[in-house]
């Protein structure tokens, strides 16, 4: 069966308040068994893994670079794919589930990404979708909390598999 | 040096009103002797290609299939991918300057990745970008005509070369 | 730090010696601690992925259609690439060292791809280089048996790190 | 209908009597009306886009970079793809049949890429194909000048369509 995979997104550049809810959202993940997958840098990257590896939790990191040493520290499987940006649509394909904090337009694309393939994309303090054309189709969930945006992807999990 | 080459997303499915738009900004950056790059397939793809041919210009459809076939008729360059939605950024990395008409979830992730890249992005009747935190990076320039549109694109592409 | 990772490739149709041997790389990989890196498919992916797992090893799959559920039942973690054969690029980018088990034209693009990033390539059982033009460039080592190939892969990463 | 288009592979380094080689086979497929589909660079890259464009035929070049300036200065359509040495795979799945002219450790991927996807793969003094094990694969064709190389590609492609 393999493990649950959240998928984790967000920017290398963030203020603290981001920072601190993306580890506490890698805590959530890793205490209730599911592996982290991300981007494998800095920023909301480092910090979900930080907090996914405090709890025993196991984390995947998929590098946009030729250099596995471009991974934080925390990521203790990385992914080296040498695609660029070309990785982002591998993170959101890997993952189970898509958790987005805060986050720039490499998040924003993942968003579409994932709303594309008809995951479930649930967010913290990140984009909001509207169209300036007919009929709505966003979808993204907001959430207030890591912890609900945590149960909520591990309960989509549950009732996908 | 080569072609000037400007790109064109949108979805494959689109309303009348859109796939006009579409076919008008094909036709006017053929008028100026540019290149049409897009994702190949139909709807707002095919538009756009079709209006470019109508002009004699040049098309070329970055095809995210593995097979040649699946681009619509009025591409003359099929480049296959095989990459499937990874083709996406490989579109906005082969275009000088985007313009997005209308478009759905795969148009967004374009956008973005266009964004993110620093490539001028300009909107006829698609998505807005807004976000849910601190300080606002959206940078889609709206404009209201398919002629405008294109002199934009042009022009932004004769400052940077 | 990571795992160390080996990648170990193959065809997803092998006959029965090949698929021995591959099983016995798998255990051979699991027994010095470190992960496999394989397509995550069958034939020798799955012999290789079912021999770490009976000794208890990690085992990583490269995906390369859009369905985690192509991955053979002994992957535990799935990347899902969408990326059809590029994904052999992210194999071999990923594994510290290239181990090859018999093989087609798939495990011949790997080979090439490791040993162009100058990865160690060794073989059971697999092509041989040879170049009709000047100077020979190839460099994979041949060897007996998955013992052999698993010392000679665990010792060069340990020379490397 | 689209162009006929050529897939020409080869190193970025080679020596004058391979470069010659190239050269012709990109004048030989532009005498003929079809497109070159290469890797973008320089050596063999550059010389057959300088042969075609001699006969006034057209140049795409797909780019292993983020940068379009990295493509040589006789493309005419750089594909900027930003997926290094994964950019391979497109190449070739963008020819209707691949032309081998020396080559080295990306040239090999490429012939492999080629033929696992059933196409027809002619070479020029390039990699010579062998396995160790079992019933030999192999399907390279050699051929002896750049005139044969193309009569032989062009008349695949006519066959095909």
């Amino acid at each position: 069966m393999g493990f649950k995979i959240v998928g984790v997104i967000g920017s290398s550049k963030a203020d603290p308040g981001i920072l601190a809810l993306a580890e506490e959202v890698g805590s959530e993940i890793a205490k209730r068994g599911a592996a982290v997958v991300c981007g494998g840098l800095g920023g909301v990257m480092e910090a979900v893994c930080r907090g996914a590896r405090k709890e025993g939790g196991l984390t995947i990191g998929i590098i946009p670079s030729d250099n596995r040493d471009d991974a934080n520290p925390y990521v203790q499987i990385p992914i080296v794919t040498g695609m660029g940006m070309g990785r982002n649509v591998m993170l959101v394909k890997t993952a189970d589930v898509v958790i987005a904090v805060g986050g720039e337009y490499g998040t924003l694309s993942e968003i579409a990404h994932a709303l594309n393939l008809g995951k479930t994309v649930i967010g913290l303090r990140t984009w909001k979708l509207e169209r300036a054309h007919t009929k709505p189709i966003p979808k993204l969930i907001e959430v207030d909390t890591p912890k609900e945006a945590v149960e909520l992807a591990i309960n989509t999990i549950s009732a996908k598999r």
